[in-house]
């Protein structure tokens, strides 16, 4: 692994050239719609609320929802004949647990309909320097996967500089498909700034997802300014102008 | 599993008869340090920090560590040849995976010498009356625990009166050997009242722990004469009065 190390290294040497400069363009509420994964994790949401969920995917034209993974059979067969995809998280909220764990919960999810996967970083290991377990365990998740596509979800919030950018490179080197920004259950949500510096490392061939406290049409239009092509929010209807 | 809802039914017409009235004695800090489940589970705690909580709980005789699966292992090592245990959490906080994801995880933990497992229900199954799916939920987390004790979250911030009962039932009938309280990560934490209700509930045969926004030793004096016989929280040392 030194040569993940050493990628790592020049990469964050790299980074500590890059410049916020969020671009300037149009963009229609069609537009933004397209990029949701409109989401709902909360523990307690029961069977009818997933169902709501989902129609209002069908409605607005949303990317997906995004769900438990135990709300993946339910959501799955709601969006039957449907464009609208199923992502499921995965070792959510903390990521700090087994690539096992990781493993099977993929596996599962996957057998019952999911099209995406969003996991949770191992963040105590990224902290301990321990690039080789932080890899590893995304690989877990990609391999489980199937070439559908893995986000990884790096809670920007709890993470320096170096950090951020040790992340981003490390998901892409193993073979995730997406960085994300955050959980929305951590103390900090999308900061377009990282969304930029995430767009920076990762460069093109990856995807951006921006998510935590997007609630409005400009919070989404920020987010997709600074490099996100793709939004994680629960409070989707407001961003589409629905509410 | 008519029998389940039977009993669930039967139990909440008992309960609507309890009557909260904690008892009354002195309670040591010495014995609450042997209840206390001295917890760390930020996602980011480094290696580092959970060293510190495990030379803590040796220090002050804790009953256990709680730590993430991820941090099993570092634990486990670090309390080898003491009387420390190392506890789980199993598909926490959230609980909404499926019962494959959380036998992976609690299999894993147990291998790498995790002694106890507080595994988060699935909430969302039993807000939709799912108590079948409850049920196997926790009976898959005991089955893999291999007759250690196993206590089931049933975040009774997210329950109202009756879910807690079958909350409760569900636990005892799937072979847990603990109910708890909350995973501290929810809109809540323990509540006194909801503490004597579930030793109400499960009666002498099951533990109950307290969790969730005990900080004090009033706090903890105050779950232990509710009925409470295990505490879990990261103020430890605040409590036992070493801070």
């Amino acid at each position: 692994m030194e040569d993940l190390s050493g990628k790592i290294k020049n990469e964050i040497i790299r980074a500590k050239k890059f410049v916020f400069s969020p671009s300037k363009r149009e963009i229609s509420k069609p537009e933004i719609a397209s990029m949701i994964d409109h989401t709902s994790l909360s523990p307690n949401a029961s069977a009818k609320q997933i169902e709501k969920l989902c129609f209002e995917a069908i409605d607005n034209k949303f990317h997906s929802v995004c769900v438990n993974p135990f709300r993946v059979p339910l959501a799955s067969k709601k969006l039957e004949g449907t464009d609208v995809k199923v992502a499921s998280v995965i070792a959510f909220p903390f990521g700090a647990t087994s690539p096992k764990a990781k493993a099977e919960e993929t596996r599962w999810a996957l057998s019952n309909g999911s099209d995406e996967f969003d996991m949770v970083m191992n963040i105590g290991a990224l902290k301990d320097l321990e690039y080789e377990k932080v890899y590893d365990d995304i690989k877990a998740v990609v391999e489980e996967a199937r070439g559908r596509i893995v986000k990884v979800i790096i809670e920007t919030a709890l993470l320096n500089f170096e950090e951020k950018v040790a992340a981003c490179v490390i998901s892409k080197e193993a073979g995730a498909l997406f960085v994300k920004t955050s959980t929305g259950y951590s103390k900090g949500g999308a900061v377009a700034e990282d969304v930029a510096l995430m767009r920076f490392v990762v460069g093109d061939e990856l995807g951006v997802k921006a998510a935590g406290g997007i609630h409005t049409y400009e919070d989404a239009v920020e987010m997709i300014l600074a490099g996100a092509n793709r939004i994680g929010a629960s409070h989707s209807l407001e961003i589409v102008g629905v509410e």
